[in-house]
């Protein structure tokens, strides 16, 4: 057997689309409840997989997704680089610099966070591994670690995109969170790095204490001189290389090779790669752009596509051991949000505070899915544990995403568009002036709104005619408060002509949005204005809907990509 | 067999590492050379493969690219993607618009350069399949129709290439190529598609007249409510779902649906992801960001892992058949260069533009390429013949290369950083005040030139003294011109802190490039002018140079990468 016959081909290319787009759409339908997406991404493998899919259609499971043969080995390989990639960029997201700033505070919630739950996880581990889900016959030492480790993990990437979507990423609570997550994330990987050792590098040759001072070595290298000679050949690279061919197949080809050095001494290759994140995420001179083209296609492609490749293999209800689940809920939830609490209640934070630093901790996401499928795949743990480490991680996850939404409550954004009724949307606006255009839309608004079309007309213009309503950048925003309104009542008109409103910076108006506000309003009101201000933050927004918004939905997809950009460094 | 092992996984990312190094190293040698980065590419598989790597060390080659077994499923399973995901961004260059807007000189190349050597492949081909290269026992109808298509391609993206880099894109000889390319890539793809439909749909279990047909109706459907479809569905997902996380996904989930449903009707994969990229990329709501990203990785990831791959897979001197090559190459050039040149005369342009044309549609590049693994993988031809393609897709797109640049010769662009010698940059220079820094800056650039450094200092300040040489956007360029030099030699100066050189527009100084030319070079003078203006379009450059670049090479990183950024659109 050496290559894919015809009939694979189209069955490997057709489990990858439905993977991908069912693990897309739940995750999309995890982020609109906001809730990290890594929820909806496990989900989709359940429901492909034994678990759902299996169960219902079994003759259709085993034919799209073979559990043997070529498809399995092809889907295999594409995950173990996906997982390799996903392990790089949350490397990246490592950045030892906010721990040393970040000082006495962030380094005791570490460490409390970090010993605590090893403690809590190990001795039981060690003395009850049979109760625990150990698979038999491993040895003890070995699942006590293990289990410490797991305890021990916080997931990075899960809460950092927590914390930004709160906006709490830069606030002393925030950065606590992080700075402690980039400590326990490194050193729970190394000591799980080092249990894997321990499991004697199976099968590679090399003896438990040679992995072990091996993995140790290249820890140690890559924080210090890697980190060092990646800083220095960067720049080099930028210079002689074209750009971002090269550094793209710089990072990736040493991704790779030191994961295939990390598989090689005996642990997982994706130890390797986790490290060489650090060393790369670390330099001042990888630019914004080449991070974020990596980033977009391993968070959006390879990451779901490895997180729902995990439900394919475990059926999740056969192996479902609710006390088993329960137990290690228990134990998590203990070490965590009582370790975080307590050590931040000592560093100082207020009660409130302290509760939020424990349940952000908390979140175990990603990391510890990861680490269980490889435990799985190592021998140390059987299928009953690895399923009650995912549910733990995803509800620790959720539990973290939920409580640090009821702390730090935040007023739901409100989104101009949201008021813009699809029939008050003007594609064609001509450039007849602006009286006829603010006529036009006042007319619609109001009759969106259900009040009188003409005292809306009568007071727009008296309003505009006092002073111009355009506020540059190719936007106009008459406006007025009327009586009779609930809630504001919005119409959008499109000129690809332009219309002359006297603008402060002489671009001439392509779009305009009228707005009726009740009387009694006044903070919805000035809600509206600030959407309105940052989603036209440029005159792209406004060139950029004159040419492709023929409809409201357009006009959204054009708010939602261009708004979304990035501001430029 | 179901799942990689330990030792599996490490070759895979080694020799995934290996691949990915070398074949963008050469690649980007290539283009130091101005040639297409294929040409690299394609080497760097012949090096590592069977023919050269495999020749001196069998042992290590037949470890790290094993013939058969899981890891060679795996490598085929990564560049089966890759290779759909690549034909999909090629498919997006065809942008059907451009045809029409060039009209009839386009469709005339087109037409007569997809029939001439349409007919010059296939009467050879069918009446003596065995002297080129057919595989014994293959039907000589279908193998003449393989030739047929296989003289009447044009790669599209590397003739693309070749010319955005000759500045000739916007030129009307440089548009009809373009134009007439694109209708040949289309209709050779289809006509392809129809040859392997002719092969029976190999173990599809459908007819022949099915697989046609289906085929048929496919490109068919795509190019028109497929087309139209995605233009609908775009703006609502860009609207309804994160960006670009959403469009990303949507993008990758129809490519490999469509890929799956082209493969599962009997032709292959990749003629689906093709037109599905022909329909994406035909929607103006498709985001030039959006495309940039998939395009990045995939020309720079996925793309160079799959031309090096197929070294791996064919000994390219054991079949190497040089009269055949010759004959292939001879049928290649006079029925593209003879048929392009006739029809652009025919169609009005003078005799050396339609020289350029002509050797520019005999451009075969990636596409000849993919054709003839394809016909090889379909049992048409043998390894001789396809050796043979290979080597001509690679010389005609070479000759193209090399004739388009002494057919439109354009000045080897000055860079101005190439005339300032490593000691002759300041990473700190301080905030003491303009004439501080105009002499230290002189001094060096004096002396790196071997000229008198005081007369330096004292010409350059009693310029400065006339009139500010800040440019504004965070550059200051004091300049003199002297006697006794050869050639310029330039000083640049970093202030973290900013000087003040009294700019245009207020932005501190952050930049200083000193300029001595000699006295009779008005030309480099401007030049390097030219350049100093091009790389410091907006003050972002400046800003970033102030922050990272501590020695000439970070500098020379820093505008390579802010300078490379294309312009918002």
């Amino acid at each position: 057997m050496n290559a894919l016959s015809h009939h694979d081909i189209t069955v490997l290319l057709f489990s990858l689309a439905i993977l991908l787009a069912t693990a897309r759409l739940l995750g999309e339908a995890a982020q609109k409840l906001r809730q990290p997406a890594i929820i909806g991404e496990i989900l989709a493998g359940i429901l492909l997989g034994p678990t759902v899919l299996g169960a219902i259609a079994p003759d259709a499971h085993a034919a799209i997704f073979p559990h043997s043969g070529p498809v399995a080995i092809g889907m295999h390989s594409l995950t173990t680089v996906a997982i390799v990639l996903f392990l790089m960029v949350a490397g990246m997201e490592v950045d030892l610099s906010t721990v040393w700033k970040q000082g006495r505070a962030a380094i005791i919630v570490a460490v409390v966070c970090m010993v605590l739950p090893f403690a809590i996880g190990f001795v039981p581990g060690w003395f009850a591994p049979d109760a625990l889900g150990a698979k038999p016959g491993s040895d003890p030492l070995v699942f006590g670690l293990f289990l410490a480790t797991a305890m021990a993990i916080t997931a990075l990437p899960v809460i950092a995109r927590i914390l930004l979507d709160l906006n709490l990423f830069r606030t002393d609570v925030g950065t606590t969170i992080i700075a402690a997550a980039i400590l326990n994330d490194l050193f729970g990987w190394i000591i799980f790095a080092l249990v894997l050792a321990l499991m004697g590098g199976a099968g590679t040759g090399h003896g438990v204490g040679q992995t072990a001072a091996l993995t140790l070595t290249f820890a140690i290298l890559m924080l210090t001189v890697g980190r060092a000679l990646v800083n220095r050949v960067l720049p080099w690279v930028q210079a002689h290389t074209g750009w971002p061919g090269g550094v793209l197949a710089f990072a990736l080809t040493l991704t790779l090779l030191c994961a295939a050095y990390t598989e090689f001494i005996g642990v997982h290759g994706i130890f390797g790669s986790f490290l060489f994140g650090v060393a790369l995420g670390d330099s001042p001179h990888l630019r914004r752009r080449t991070r974020t083209t990596i980033d977009h296609f391993v968070s959006f492609i390879f990451a779901p596509l490895f997180f729902a490749s995990i439900g394919l293999r475990v059926d999740f209800l056969q192996h479902l051991d609710i006390p088993l689940v329960l137990v290690i809920l228990l134990l998590a939830t203990v070490g965590k949000v009582g370790g975080g609490f307590l050590a931040a209640r000592w560093a100082g934070f207020a009660t409130n505070e302290a509760r939020a630093i424990g349940f952000g901790m908390n979140a175990r996401g990603a990391m510890e899915i990861i680490l269980g499928l490889l435990a799985l795949d190592a021998g140390i743990i059987g299928e009953r544990l690895f399923v009650a480490l995912v549910i733990m991680a995803l509800i620790t996850s959720l539990a973290s995403a939920v409580f640090l939404q009821r702390a730090f409550p935040r007023a739901r954004a409100v989104r101009f568009v949201d008021f813009v009724n699809p029939k008050s949307f003007v594609p064609d606006l001509g450039a007849n002036g602006r009286l006829d255009a603010l006529a036009r839309l006042a007319r619609l608004a109001a009759e969106a709104a259900g009040i009188n079309p003409d005292a809306a007309v009568n007071a727009v213009c008296r309003r505009e005619d006092i002073v111009s309503s355009a506020i540059g950048r190719g936007v106009a925003i008459p406006h007025a408060r009327l009586p009779g309104l609930k809630q504001p009542s919005l119409a959008v008109g499109i000129s690809a002509e332009g219309i002359d409103f006297d603008p402060p910076d002489g671009i001439p108006v392509s779009v305009v949005i009228l707005i009726l506000t009740p009387v009694d309003a006044a903070a919805v009101h000035l809600a509206v204005l600030a959407d309105i201000a940052r989603s036209f933050r440029t005159d792209r927004v406004s060139r950029a809907a004159a040419e492709r918004a023929r409809n409201l939905t357009e006009f959204r997809a054009v708010l939602n990509v261009e708004g979304s950009r990035p501001p430029e460094p």
